[in-house]
């Protein structure tokens, strides 16, 4: 039997405060939980506890769509659609999504969450102090739960990477008839964000989960290049 | 440790045809392969295998784009945007997807599949099949490999489902703050279908995933109830 592909959770007591080291964190929540950290792991985390490090938050009532709409316009982020109280938006970064990433939920009350300033570098960060503390050569996806165009429904993206590239070509690969593949170039990272959720869950307490086993193309990627340029967008 | 998700690679030897049972095929390389199947797995099988066992195919060569253009008449398929060769489309099932769904990778040259007539139906079948021959109560994805708006790169979504929901709905559910959620709704389907693929590769001869340990709702879920119906979609 092949090895395959093994996601686990890695659940991190107590609350992330502005200044808080999130590589710090996790190796501690990994010996806590007896996870040793190997080589070539991809250690997904959701933006929220890098957004809490970094002080990227906001006070905003649940339901205040005035300060929402301040904010919205803080972030410096486009509003593409409106539809009821849901405003769709491109953030500075590039990113389709809901309130440029605004979010409520696993914040203290009153507070909001805002998207890292920069998620690619917040990446970097975190990996380079992991191969610090752990002597590991890992990757790092930032992630967040966006929905999307066409399908119900939403789903974890990678909004930060670093160590990996974030997507697959097999541009010029062949197929099992020796067909040289044409178009396929894999999201990976995407992938590995949704993969990362299936054991995340949304109120219990496990910010990070460790994929390891993937097979990824090592490398300086940014999530940044996930965003497809505006000009090139069918759907904008 | 907490034991996480697994995603077992199920490779299968061999070309399937048309009058092949995907189910029985399955479980030999189940057999092969020394891989039980236990209750509660998600097993996620890629279309094409599908479609070449339910006939689905058609003749036509790869870049005769006039043959393409009458496929995707043929198959009912409406045509949303057009970019030089590229033709995006929706299906009769609902789903936006590249040409119908049309795809000419990992078939035999002067090939093309087409999507299964009715995905969720297929993966029905395979998951009663699998219940009679193994014994064991699964769930059962069919996946695709589809693009999406604003982002680069494709990835592994639902197509079919049976034996879960496709989507986790924690409307109502409280967060760690103890604040009612209002609208997360993870499709939970797709995110599968996504860590499937992470196994899957483009040309390896690995048209089946398993994927234990991941938490969905049992139940008579649909894949077409992930197409959002397109008088609420503001991106058609």
């Amino acid at each position: 039997m092949r090895p395959g592909v093994t996601i686990l959770p890695l659940p991190i007591e107590g609350e992330f405060e502005k200044g808080d080291n999130v590589a710090d964190r996790i190796c501690f929540a990994c010996a806590a939980q007896g996870l040793e950290l190997l080589d070539d792991d991809v250690v997904v985390v959701t933006h929220k506890i890098v957004s809490k490090a970094e002080g990227r938050t906001a006070p905003m009532d649940q339901g205040d769509y005035e300060t929402r709409e301040a904010l919205i316009a803080k972030e410096g982020a486009t509003i593409l659609r409106r539809r009821n109280d849901m405003v769709i938006t491109r953030t500075r970064h590039g990113f389709v999504c809901a309130s440029a990433g605004i979010d409520a939920s696993n914040v203290q009350p009153g507070t909001v969450t805002l998207l890292p300033l920069d998620p690619d570098r917040s990446a970097r960060s975190i990996r380079s102090r992991l191969k610090r503390l752990a002597g590991v050569d890992v990757s790092v996806i930032i992630s967040d739960t966006f929905g999307r165009a066409w399908r119900v429904g939403q789903t974890n993206v990678a909004i930060g990477v670093a160590g990996m590239l974030p997507t697959i070509n097999y541009k010029d690969t062949t197929d099992s008839f020796g067909r040289v593949l044409k178009v396929t170039n894999i999201a990976v990272a995407d992938e590995i964000a949704a993969a990362a959720e299936l054991v995340m869950g949304k109120s219990e307490g496990i910010p990070v989960a460790v994929v390891r086993g993937a097979m990824v193309a090592r490398g300086r990627g940014r999530a940044r290049d996930l965003v497809r340029p505006a000009q090139d967008d069918l759907f904008l």
